[in-house]
């Protein structure tokens, strides 16, 4: 069992470094809020106090922040990971950053001796409780080899994908595919409840032919419902359709439908959606037809 | 069983014909290719020389036709199905036509006492054959209710929507879906191969989370071999995205992705890909981005 230093206890870090505590690891955790860390020492962390606490003595250590410049900080600050890491230490960053940061950071941390994954993950807040998440990974094969006792504790489906920021890169395709289909689901809605057609029949089945979709399963009943509650936030969709329009752009690949939805998503946010769930793109559609009350 | 009409003997409805003379109805087939009846005949069914012929004593009426116009050439030319067929009779058109026609079809058909249902599927040539199609009717209740013993012999999700038009109003949203969720795969797709990940591997962790799709679990690896045989050609879909899109700006729905998709469709055909499968969708983002041999 390892001795593992986790930072970033927010609604995913938290499950996640639970499951790793149920798994028999040694668990010592950081959040910049004190609540966060207590609630971890609740369910058998250890509780930190600084960045440097939680890497020192550990084997492993693993970042579950917002964005890359949150990564960044962990990393190059004083008493920052690579100031206070023991060579050898397996670093796995499980945030949804940009792939050039996270092959930057790689390279850093080779330099140091110190072995990096990028890890990100799909299945939100259930699929880190329940351990079932999807984790795609870049890196070194060994160095996933290694990691993958401690990934399997946290997720179901654990992908190895290439070199330092393929797991980012990967992420980055998941979330313009899922951003896109939430749109095109909203597009649909709209326009048959425009017709006074039955939606929940047509909902079930468009979801029994190739139109069908994970997405269109679990919430598409939520979309008729008009419930948007998160779940993913438009916020945090914002900032990924940021990274695959930037990754995309920077690679020479022409995205049409992806920087339209970015487009669509960064409207429902400056009109003032941005805490609402991802699903909410169905407001932007109601918005632009004149359909909302 | 009933006298059963079918106009309409291509790719689907012959094997569709098929399945309701397994059935054990008695079926009458007429197509404009005098070799689609005679394969009619070979199966068990009755070859007609004409539309008349196949609606004359007929208690329901089936068309298979490739669009609109095809159906209004069937139902008001002269010796077509308001001319000839008896009152009462059941018609039952199952291509995928504009829901205003579908209206106004089935408002003449009323006039004439008769019953008219739009009932266009989804589930393509594999479906047909293997009766597994969805199915989404519009009409009156009752009307449904007669057809589903017929409808069933030919499909497996059969659903009633709401009044005239609804069937083809949810399967313009059905083809805008999936217009769109390919071109999101491709898009995704081109994206991850510039950056030289694991596309086989990605494809798998994508489909396993919230991205994942029918189209990505049934057509992702074919994509990523470029095989876009047929399948469903861009050409039925470049015209089943200008329903869409009619449709959508006559109710005055707002749909942007839609409307994009539609454009690259269409940019597809006339750059003379109109008889490849719409999975050849990818060919157009790598045409974009400058990634052609």
């Amino acid at each position: 069992m390892a001795n593992i230093g986790i930072i970033g206890l927010g609604i995913m870090g938290l499950p996640m470094a639970a499951n790793l505590i149920t798994a028999g690891h040694s668990v010592t955790g950081y959040d910049m809020k004190a609540e966060s860390v207590s609630k971890l020492a609740e369910k058998g962390g250890v509780a930190a106090t600084s960045i440097a606490d939680a890497v020192a003595g550990a084997d492993v250590v693993i970042t579950m922040v917002p964005d890359s410049p949150q990564v960044k900080e962990v990393v190059y600050s004083t008493g920052g990971l690579l100031e206070c890491a023991s060579p050898g230490l397996l670093y796995i960053d499980m945030s949804s950053i940009r792939p050039d940061v996270a092959a930057e950071v790689a390279a850093s941390c080779r330099a140091k001796g110190i072995r990096p994954l990028d890890a990100p993950v799909s299945g939100g807040e259930k699929g880190a409780i329940e351990a079932t998440l999807s984790i795609m990974v870049g890196g070194d094969q060994s160095d996933f080899d290694a990691a993958l006792p401690i990934l399997s504790a946290m997720g179901k489906t654990v992908v190895y994908l290439g070199s330092s920021g393929s797991g980012q890169t990967v992420k980055a395709a998941n979330q313009l595919i899922v951003g896109g289909t939430y749109q095109l689901v909203a597009e649909a809605i709209v326009f048959l409840e425009a017709y006074g057609v039955d939606t929940a029949a047509a909902l079930k089945v468009l979801s029994g032919g190739l139109a069908g979709s994970r997405i269109l399963e679990i919430k598409g009943e939520s979309m008729l419902r008009r419930e948007f509650a998160p779940g993913f936030r438009i916020d945090l969709h914002h900032k990924d359709m940021g990274i695959v329009t930037a990754a995309a752009r920077e690679a020479g690949v022409v995205i049409p439908v992806g920087a339209l939805v970015a487009q669509l998503i960064a409207a429902l946010r400056a009109q003032g959606d941005g805490s609402l769930d991802h699903s909410a793109l169905l407001r932007g559609v109601e918005r632009l037809s004149g359909r909302t009350e």
